[in-house]
């Protein structure tokens, strides 16, 4: 109430985009702790201040806001891979695989939402705002993996790496990689980078390729 | 109607083990087939021809239903480890690897219900039948990664494969055979042994055993 006299400061409203930054943070990090199945979109609502009303101009359910998730997450994976991949495999392959293990608490949060929830990709919504968000993320997941299959392809192609299915390969390499988010807590005792220690070399070894 | 001499035959009554049984089947299918998540608790009641309230004699709720399914699952998986790993470890490591690929169509539906949805078993319930399937089902998923742990120190032990953290051993075996369940469908192109011919030999030498 600006002139109310009250002597509290009025707050700037945050803009649009930051306050779907902060549901998107608050609804990743309730799904991460508490499981997708296990979170209300009422509990995320009151989390970030909001009414029903005004969360829905946001996002239509709990399903689009997690679907939401998942894009920026693939987006996010998508960068990071043509970032370490860049120059030749022999060097790209070490690189890609250590730096996918570089995850702070906040993206451990997000890849254990990512590896529990991805399977919700495949299955119709009834909602249009949901089904757009579904079929985004379900492109993207298969793009992803697409990525690394012609990636491993090319090494196979160059003789560093032993000729194989590189879909199967892609998918070995991606299933054992996800498998760690589904327990890794960051309050543990291991740091992503101890992890990664005991990792990367077997899954340089899962490509053929001498760690 | 028995006498009520219309023409129909009456039907035996199934005991009540095997419409459990029979619930617990449907259940799996719908959940493999169409997600857990997009399974209505109503579609399982009309697939085996039950009320809610008949339905509710056997489970409390769909999540209750889906504990049972990951205990049997589990069960199932502890009683075919013991089975694979009898005799010394240069052959049940083979033997186990080899045999957790062994899986029929409803196996397999069943091997990706629990790897869909086994990280619910973290989070507590609230209603008392659920709560209690949950902790064993828990309880089992703890004993099933012990069980790994325990086999793989004791080949360490025997110097059969080359020491190291028997856990983290123990989560990426699990893990990457895990990982397959998420994206096989049995009317695909291939069939678990062919996948098996792909991976066994490369989880071989996750744990430093030549092939």
């Amino acid at each position: 109430m600006p002139g109310s006299g009250d002597g509290e400061r009025t707050e700037p409203r945050p803009s649009p985009r930051s306050k779907r930054a902060e549901i998107v943070a608050v609804a990743t990090k309730l799904f991460g702790e508490n499981g997708y199945e296990d979170t209300k979109w009422a509990d995320v609502a009151t989390a970030v201040g909001l009414g029903p009303t005004a969360l829905y101009h946001y996002f239509e359910s709990k399903q689009q806001c997690l679907f939401e998730i998942l894009v920026e997450a693939i987006e996010d994976a998508q960068a990071e891979f043509a970032r370490l991949t860049e120059g030749e495999f022999a060097v790209g392959l070490p690189n890609l695989l250590w730096g996918t293990f570089e995850r702070d608490d906040r993206e451990v949060c997000r890849a254990r939402v990512l590896v529990a929830e991805q399977g919700l990709v495949r299955h119709p919504r009834p909602q249009p705002r949901e089904e757009e968000a579904r079929l985004r993320a379900f492109a993207l997941v298969k793009d992803y993996e697409a990525n690394w299959r012609d990636f491993l392809a090319g090494g196979m192609e160059a003789e560093v790496i032993p000729r194989t299915d590189p879909v199967l390969l892609a998918r070995a390499l991606i299933g054992i990689h996800n498998s760690v988010w589904a327990w890794y807590r960051s309050e543990g005792e291991m740091s992503p980078a101890e992890i990664a220690e005991f990792y990367v070399p077997r899954m340089l070894g899962i490509a053929g390729m001498p760690g």
